[in-house]
């Protein structure tokens, strides 16, 4: 098997170092050549521009694109254009708006050119040994790259989950619940903090993930995470991210449904620039753990 | 190893076939007698009434109570004091509020009887496999029953929190990240139902649970309850409980410290009186799946 690959990030690199040890042939460029060489010296093919991607893969061809959704999608895709052929297709494997993705799949369709969206979980650990696809677009297109997210999911971890946009859509819907779920247990360890005892955090965590009902692999980072420093005393509060979390809640509107819990979460991110409490400490250092996103030192 | 055991309800009599599968000599004795004599069938030995409870059991006693947490507690003390002595211990297992358990473990200091606050948590299937357990009270005490302890948690799932009055705590706040989580999980799900694709929900939650970020215990109850009932047609929307919850919240204002998340998961949780929306649908399912929790079907 062979791959393009497009975007060699924290999740991109993890993503094609899994492949390469599986003994797919990865041929990949990235804006900057570093992470090129980089991935070159563990076996990719490197490509120095879109158009050299194009011509060191055979038809039809497949390439995954990892680069941060909006504007670095739409000029990935337009530079291959000029490069690439009927029956051939592009993977988007970040975080995209799925509005833009469905917008992708009918303009690349248009051409004759094949277009999965695929929602990306499990963070740095998933890329790199297993990660939980889930993936929108033709039901055929989807059928005929089985194996590759087999490959990337180590198993199970994948699924088609209906019509272009439908993976992101998903993908979407996770983050938002990933919020909520993380600024839940951010309450419960702000609130234990406070309490008239001195209570050993980490060792709730420990605890709590041997057997009871809120264990979690949030849980077993924020295990990890404790253990390091018990007392967040390392981390700064602001939190980033927020863009998906940002069109959960502006879904929900559209479609009508509650959103008290996605808001919330939200509405503490936004909060958290000018709010050192523990409960954003706890999520800024979570959001290191799983997924290696910058922390502000205190 | 001998124990007394109090309250044969679902958690208690999971906990008690537990015990006597490791060899425990369990002597059981519950308000209503079928519970006693189907345990009694187990191996377990009946006791007709707490003095015949308490005669049973050789000096120093320990006996577990498993009962409704509030005045049921305190009823079966004071229907236990005349019979036991000096160094005898008394440990709550089930779900106390924190400051009643100060209350009792100063009371029965008074009269030379020990007392643990125990936080049960791991539904009915860590009830009969190994719960998770967080104890409070006298750290000699909590020592003396550590065996007893690691035989319920079947390992590592429990831990010494702190003075009387922690493992109750700890309790509290672990229930509160519940209806969080719940309710966080239930908002996503309704979001999905809503979405402008058909998407299959048991098989996003079957997917999520191999390497997504969110994937937990709970997320896999998810994943069976769908399994069984795709679109949850079969659970009435009301959910019960909503006592430790409440705790949680006012415990929150009492420490002022932020509880949003806690409270509309609490609140969600008396709005279900009256709205049968799917996302309560799927936490009174869920209640039901780890705990057991009646569910008023459709």
């Amino acid at each position: 098997m062979e791959l393009g690959f497009i975007g060699l990030g924290r999740m991109g690199m993890n993503i094609a170092h899994n492949l390469l040890s599986k003994g797919v042939r990865v041929v990949a460029y990235n804006r900057s050549p570093g992470p090129v060489s980089s991935i070159a010296s563990k076996g990719a093919v490197a490509a120095g521009s879109p158009l050299d991607l194009a011509r060191k893969l055979q038809g039809p061809r497949t390439i995954w694109i990892m680069v941060t959704a909006g504007e670095a999608v739409d000029a990935v895709i337009e530079s291959l254009l000029p490069f690439i052929s009927k029956d051939d297709t592009i993977i988007d494997g970040g975080n995209s708006y799925y509005k833009d993705s469905i917008r992708r799949a009918e303009k690349l369709a248009g051409k004759g050119i094949n277009f999965l969206d695929c929602g990306t979980s499990g963070g740095l650990e998933g890329a790199a040994h297993g990660a939980c696809l889930t993936v929108g677009g033709p039901h055929a297109v989807f059928q005929k790259h089985e194996e590759l997210f087999r490959l990337i999911a180590t198993g199970e971890g994948y699924t088609y989950m209906g019509e272009s946009g439908a993976g992101h859509f998903v993908k979407m819907v996770h983050n938002g619940i990933e919020y909520a779920l993380l600024q839940s247990y951010a309450e419960g360890f702000q609130l234990m903090r406070g309490a008239p005892f001195d209570l050993d955090l980490h060792e709730a965590a420990r605890v709590w993930n041997r057997g009871s009902v809120i264990r979690s692999w949030l849980l077993e980072l924020a295990e990890k995470m404790f253990a390091k420093d018990p007392h967040l005393e390392k981390i700064g509060g602001e939190v980033g991210g927020g863009e998906t979390g940002a069109w959960s809640v502006e879904t929900a509107i559209e479609l009508k449904a509650p959103f008290a819990m996605l808001a919330q979460a939200l509405s503490a991110r936004y909060d958290s620039k000018t709010n050192e409490s523990f409960a954003n400490r706890f999520v800024a250092g979570m959001r290191n753990e799983f997924g290696g996103h910058e922390i502000k030192e205190k």
